[in-house]
């Protein structure tokens, strides 16, 4: 019930349809909680998936617990046939068909994060206005929802990050009460003699940064092995192309389309005329550490979450995932993308008009 | 009939306002030719300019002889009426006590060009959308005419650049054929001995640029009689802070709002990743040339008109012009900037959301 | 003993130059303490100050407790001719003829922060490399101080902000916990019916931006009473000239000479790809606010000092300050400046070379 | 005799090597023409191919014909040797083995225009200072040459643009005019009913610009069929990853690595302040063609090559050609990519100090 084999990124892609080798059954919706204008297309989207489709639905548990919800009279007995699993304790990986998120593009982060593995499809609907990660809007949603169980959507399998954070062991007590060990188990740590590791899937981006630090960070860069630049200034952007249209290109990036498989490295406010971001292959091996001449330490957070303090000695490697996050696309990889970039992000809106140059001619 | 000596620009400007000696009877009105669009809004205007108000218009005798306007029936009687005169033959700078422009930011930049020494105010229509140089629509226009004539309203002295171009006199050969020559007389050239030298008063800028040749240009910039860069590249622009919205703009300078007594200077496509626009006091003495390494010659324009070739020997000298141009405002210096900003170059259009950075309480 | 009063801005103060009514008698030297290397350069000053000059040394109480000094036994009994103070404790500002800075740009920010009003003139030293701010170098140190005494050297103003911060009474506990009051007494804040008001001089810039949280920060800009724009991204900068090649020069900003009289906007990491730094006036009066629809609070930093929380109900007014720092120029305001442009930050580094366009006729 | 067949590329790229089936027999030496610093390098480095390595050589005819050489006496029976050719009359894309250019980034733009199909593996020596197309230096010539014959070197494949113009027959004698038609035949166009279709191979990129109108360019783009955006402004550049540390860096784009496939999209000045390049994959089909709205017509040039008039109904078409150049590495893809962004374009040259910000406790 998975999809295809991802096919080789960079060519034919645009050409990547879904496709179910048996009907999918399970669906695994997602939403924003303690947000009360997400209820009535919650529970239209829920009834259509089991009355109408039959679909066994998974929800996190604490949306069930979502005062919200629980005190929502209209949910009647639907309630009782919600599969529930909890963050960090129930693996559903193997369990889900499709995802459908609800809300926004923190909608869609925290779907990838759910899934360290291969992740399902996922069909991610704005409630709001349009975003980059959730192309569909919710009117005619039936309709919509019927395409993709019935397998007629393209795809964008969106590139993750796989970053690996090695730590000292000496950081342990640090790092707990620095709340990564957020829900009571260290999340995907492993003590290894006197190390930590921690392993994360990224969609949009790891951010390094000096924190709350007021000295510049002083952050080594190494690509290949070779120290390829210091970043003196707030901090570095290591970003899928996915994430190019995000926090990079508020720092200053160039867009970078899905299908492009690239990692993308971009400096926050550097100390530097000439620290313009490059763009290097999906094959490229990144690994970050502090510069031996670092005076503070710095800060990393992966799609915005999970921060935390890096020391010297510590490193973080980057590598392009084998596991892609499969995006269902309202239309189709290209078009959703420019739709995306004029909505949300107004690129080169203009007037029509000839402010800039003018010719004697014109009188 | 003029305007009060321009204050020290800097201070207090914010609060100047338009002031006549003695009511205003003479109009420059100015028009694109050849734009049949314009034709009842010139007529509605010079008809209550002259019939309700009694004030003498002048227009340029080429638009009296735009065939749109010879063939204009209802212009009648009115036509016997104007004051018409010749650019570059007839000096009408001590007759006008104020100008209006109809059309876009070109016939402001027009209206600069007829003035080489004090410019009278300057009240300019868009008749399309919104220019930085045309604040007012001509919707009402009689009242927003009679608030002018009754010197209720606030003025902009934008600074203009003085720039003189001096060239070897083997040179004037050339120059002929390169059509600065272009009425038939030099403009404002002077034979002096072996050189020639051209004055010219620019309100957004002057640029010079690497021409047809496919060769970077090679441009030395002094300051003060310091060299203090050489630049490479497509070429660079010496603007006011008027022109810091125009082409200084899409080269990437910052914005400048126009009573900031200062020059901007800004590399076109550098070949330098460093090479960050500069602005300058406007007290600054600028001299251009090209290096003595250049292979090829330059070209200079203003405000996109005279447009000549710089060869090895010539200079461009540019200073703060003490002929300013008092742009009559809409609202305020402050309100119209603004507006401008927003309405022609969309600055920071932005959707009110969140999708560059996520928080994980949000789930 | 003081400067002579400033000169308009903008204008002729180029040729502004050091004066003494009468012969300087006094100097305060300020040194970045526990810096072993600094000590023997701060011994050679002192002795040369008060030995060969016969003058009076100020020097901060706590830079004679540095350890380093305390030891450092070649300093024998000039050690009992200082004249020392503490900072918030007591007012110098009436004692002082002039400043010696020894060791970096931070010096000079430190200097600025303790006169809250009128400013002797500045000699700033590099140690290391050229700094902005620090334009002297220390070899051969006597004749250039000497020069200075004797009234031979330019200065340049660089022009302060003043900010005002008023936050809501409610606040006043919160504030204490978070270091406003760091040396036991509240600063420069004014208790005031429920409201406390802090003022501040700013040399380079206020930062307001979104502090340790992952929310983008959403800030009310207004200028002259009109709101402007609303920033959402991480923060917003407002510098001085002075502080156009600091920060905002990292968050994309175009640099600006200290002797234009204006204040720059730029935001740091915007949401918007429209979002361009603007110049505004020196007499423009900018408030800051938290946007109506902000979720998170915002944190304000002066010069890098100061940190503090800003909450709905506070708001940050900034104008220029009236009493600027008139630092003393090695050469002059022109040449200093690109001196540093070049060596601080590699302003149009170049090879003068070809490779961005080629013609066939080379080949 | 020829290179393995293209692997895919983004992947495995890193680990490319020249793999020869036989021993390389014969060279094609690029050399730019009229300099006379070339003679000595190019006799030594002919010698030791035709008289140590037993090579055959082939130049181009105008080379052997070039007064410099002809009266360069040291070149004695040598020049016999050589083997011959004529731009656009001799086709020798089967008889080349490998390709040495000798002089500067523009030698290999041209060695690519010279093979319109597949093409021999080139090594590029730069003798001044590093390129980013050049990276092997002259000195121990011998030994790097024998390394390559050996086949003891890494490739780099760099993507290239295939590059259709389309053109209204009625142009065809404007565009002889123009001097396309360069060496007495039209070089690669086809007459076709009332069309004329020109293809070129292009490393660097295609610029579209406004040529020497002093109008905006008004330019549409098509993505796969899709109007993506219209430019206005000086023009649009679409480059290759080679050609992103080219031209397009001059306008601002951010570098992409060789290894990524991936074309790129450049403003050029644009008359909007959220034109942001952007990045789409390799496999992408772009097409331009003139606004309906343009007033005026556009030029377009191919690696600063072939510059010719744009019209309304003409058209240029824009693929990625399946004929990459194989680029011989001085170490590595990685290794040699950022050598020459440090070298050539002084990308994040810093000073290791704390410039931006400072934090009280220095003191």
């Amino acid at each position: 019930t998975k999809l295809q084999d991802p096919l080789e990124p960079g060519r034919e892609i645009a050409s990547q349809r879904l496709t179910w080798n048996k009907s999918p059954k399970s669906v695994l919706v997602i939403i924003k909680i303690r947000d009360a204008s997400l209820l009535q297309p919650f529970k239209a989207l829920c009834a259509y998936l089991m009355e109408e489709n039959n679909m066994i639905v998974y929800v996190e548990k604490k949306v069930l617990e979502d005062p919200a919800i629980v005190n929502y009279e209209n949910f009647g007995t639907m309630k009782k046939k919600f599969c529930t699993f909890r963050e960090d304790y129930n693996d559903i990986s193997n369990q889900i068909d499709f995802i459908i998120c609800l809300g926004g593009d923190g909608t869609l982060l925290y779907a990838s994060s759910l899934f360290q593995g291969s992740v399902p499809p996922v069909m991610a609907f704005h409630l709001g206005s349009l975003g980059f990660l959730t192309p569909f809007n919710f009117e005619n949603f039936q309709s919509q929802v019927t395409q993709v169980i019935e397998g007629n959507a393209a795809i964008v399998l969106r590139s993750r990050l796989k970053v690996k954070v090695v730590k000292e062991f000496r950081e342990k007590k640090a790092m707990l009460q620095n709340g990564i060990e957020e829900n009571g188990v260290l999340p995907t740590g492993l003590k290894e003699s006197n190390r930590l590791m921690m392993h994360y899937q990224v969609l949009n981006e790891v951010v390094i940064d000096r924190g709350p630090s007021s000295y510049l960070s002083n952050i080594d860069v190494y690509l290949d092995g070779h120290l390829i630049t210091t970043v003196q200034g707030d901090g570095v952007i290591v970003s899928t192309p996915t994430g190019s249209t995000a926090y990079a290109a508020a720092a200053g990036a160039s867009m970078i389309h899905p299908n492009v498989p690239a990692i993308m490295i971009t400096p926050i406010c550097p100390h530097s005329l000439s620290f313009r971001p490059i763009v290097v292959p999906a094959s490229a091996e990144l690994k970050i550490t502090l510069s031996p001449e670092a005076r503070n330490t710095a800060w990393v957070s992966f799609d915005g979450r999970r921060r935390q303090e890096i020391c010297h000695g510590d490193s973080i490697s980057i590598t392009t995932s084998c596991y892609p996050l499969p995006s269902i696309c309202f239309r189709d990889p290209v078009s959703d993308w420019f739709e995306s970039l004029a909505k949300c992000l107004h690129w080169n809106v203009r007037k029509k008009q000839n402010h800039f140059t003018k010719e004697e001619e014109e009188f």
